[in-house]
């Protein structure tokens, strides 16, 4: 007895200084092989995107829950911030906001309600530099054309509405002030739109998305769990970039459209209790002015859990690129890697 | 008997871990709100310092704890450092000291004696962007004038004194090299200081700062608790940019001299136990060769706390400048946003 | 019992929590002192490296563990990144890796297996801006020479092995890829190795480097415990710069080598249990084309413990430089500062 009191005064201490800390939770992910490209130097970077996050919740009482979260982005080869100087410090979010019956708003920059929904059906969970897939799933979209190596998916200056749950619907509404992107300002409010359903082995999802400039884009995905080891997935999207604007945004002769449609068909299969293998397809088609600009790629992976927070991982992938001229240019990658959650 | 051994057991496992986690805290504060100003898009910003920190103590023993501070400032609408690129990482602070008997001695950067006890007598704390009377209670004040977006409050390579409160009393001293600041080197040592009073309802402060260069400024300030829901406070400034010194810092013309004079009435009212009226009027007057450039101000707020950590806020000032020639402008900005702390 | 069963549940929340967080520790260190170099302003400025991390290990059963560390480097006395802009945000080290009956291995940024060794036997253990004495162990290398301010000492892109320890011997090797150091590209890949051996109260290592251009070195260190309150150590290096590449790299005439010999010796001494002297001495002489240039050094410093990870010291340096015409110059450092681990 006098042990078990022994523990509890001891425990009232602890949960003193744990109760302090509940508040601040700090996470991150480390992704970093090897990858050979053809033609290029053998190198070592990041496969998945590299975090360091702090996040936390605070009951509010009455269903009502405050929230933040604040993730650095960085390339673990060198140390840097990921793509500095193009990016932020918290490149990866910088959001605070309220969870409760009405569903969760939030104020700051994030990945908009399209993005953060459509990495459900690449098999690669966006993972984008070990498939290189992503881009069969925007259609090629770009969030922020004018600034080089700028975010591509992200909000800033953003309100994020996401609904709740109900009989397997959620909804998602971002939108942005008109303030600068980047170096430039945009013309109208940046919006994002998501419907999407999960109703036991199926999922699918309808999001749309513009830039605020020119630029705007359709995504349609669902996936479909054969088995329980086998997980079925595709996308179809496109992207229409017009061309009715006035310098220092006229990138395109007046008059001229350019749209790019594409489809990503993948699947993931589990391998006993350990291993998973990845596998997608892809392809676009961009139209201008009549002509037609087709690629293609298709990626394997395998990954090989140690444990549910650590897995190493191998991929391989090959594409073409059919220029307008009926030439045809082949690449492929190969890569090997450790991915570890904290 | 076996399963409270078992607690102690893991008990013992945990407080190990608790034990070494209890030197650092990590702690913040986002603060984000739509911002419209008059004849400007609207816009999404921070109202308060937003921050991520991490501090601890150590106790050695005699009465004497070691401690230190770093804090990270950061824009929460765009993700990157504030005012990106003129400010550090560590923009809050970033100090080690030892405090004992004699008061508390700290080394490095951080906000100079004066600022640290200034933002007490204004009603909302010096969350600048929200009211923007802190140029009414620091004269227009500027610690770094050489260099845009620097910060105007902070001394870096400084040496911080903090006194022991005797009798309500509590001294406080700073002192910076001559070291260069920002893209100007100082022809003193960078100094300030400050002597503040507190008894039950009352406080008050006697403030004084130079940056080294030609600027020095005075502050006076008092609140009074006139009932336990109405903070009453006010204060007065005045700053002297005194033109004796040689490019490249000639700034004015030789024998030049700007006074500027100021003064601020606020008050802080609570209502209930949630909410708070904040409520604030500057005044200042620049003075140079004969003519005189008078502004005005007055800004109300109400803040609603969801907790103790967490509350809404919306804010209204307008704002007048009346220029030499007797032409006055007006402007008046209108915010509403959250703030959270972790 | 009841107190016991509810001391479990309760402990069983706290566990959850607390087990989440023991993934990840935060840690540091500040150091910062006022120093006074000859000639120059006194100055506030780091005498160690100041660092803020996060790491954590992962046990992935039979042996194997997930590690990972994540370390910033700053300067506390202006809150900036280290030697802002020129070093990465995680300057310290960015790695990720697997520690098993093989040993270690790490992918990413971080110490070279040589730089991680030589550290034991510079008597300030390469706190490199109280003494500077470093160049003495390193006979000046520079592991990125083409890039202002960049780290002299680590690789980025680099693959990291340390062996197990085997009746005292441990062998450390890591190799860099040939992408881009700093803004020159690598001709070969940068490598380093070492060798080292621990024995009761001796320790000796031998470690080779090259930065992938034109430079390469090799350093020998012992070190020897010859009271429990007095360990003498001492080390020789010789680097080599053979210029036998063309433009961009040529910085010397075709055919011109630079060879620079240094030794270093120095020794801690403790003084009951919370007092330490340090004492250095080093000379080089780097030769070219006939000419040669000697540099001596000598360096005092005492270190008083206020705790375990908390210590005040000082010290002084004299060096002197004798150019190849024969001129000496002299100058000396004095300092004193805190430093405190967290």
């Amino acid at each position: 007895m006098k042990k078990s009191l022994l523990a509890l005064a001891a425990l009232g201490m602890i949960a003193g200084a744990a109760q302090a800390q509940t508040a601040v939770t700090v996470y991150g992910q480390i992704d970093i092989g090897v990858v050979k490209v053809k033609d290029k130097t053998t190198a070592i970077g990041r496969g998945d995107n590299n975090k360091l996050g702090f996040r936390g919740t605070e009951d509010l009482g009455g269903g009502l829950t405050a929230l933040f979260q604040l993730e650095m982005r960085f390339e673990p080869d060198t140390g840097t911030t990921e793509s500095a100087p193009n990016r932020p410090l918290f490149q990866g979010q910088s959001r605070v906001g309220l969870k409760g019956d009405f569903g969760t708003v939030r104020l700051g920059r994030g990945l908009s309600a399209a993005q953060e929904v459509m990495g459900n059906y690449e098999p690669w969970s966006f993972a984008g530099n070990r498939a290189n897939l992503v881009a069969y799933s925007t259609a090629g979209f770009n969030g922020d054309p004018f600034v080089t190596g700028s975010s591509q998916n992200r909000f800033s200056n953003g309100f994020f509405y996401t609904s709740p749950t109900v009989s397997g619907f959620t909804g998602g509404f971002s939108i942005a002030t008109k303030e600068a992107i980047g170096n430039g300002t945009p013309f109208d409010h940046p919006i994002s739109l998501s419907a999407s359903y999960n109703n036991g082995p199926f999922s699918g999802a309808i999001n749309y998305e513009r830039n605020g400039l020119e630029t705007k884009f359709w995504n349609m995905a669902a996936s479909y769990m054969i088995t329980p080891e086998f997980k079925l997935m595709g996308s179809y999207a496109t992207q229409k970039i017009t061309r009715n604007i006035t310098a220092p945004y006229a990138v395109l002769p007046a008059g001229v459209d350019v749209k790019t449609d594409a489809y990503l068909l993948g699947g993931q299969f589990a391998i006993g209790s350990t291993g998973q293998i990845l596998a997608g397809y892809g392809h676009s088609n961009t139209k201008t002015v009549g002509t037609s600009t087709k690629t293609r790629q298709f990626s394997f992976g395998y990954e090989h859990n140690l444990s549910k927070r650590t897995f190493l991982y191998t991929d391989f992938s090959n594409s073409r690129v059919k220029a307008p001229n009926g030439t045809s240019t082949t690449t492929h990658m190969f890569d090997m890697g450790i991915n570890h959650r904290f």
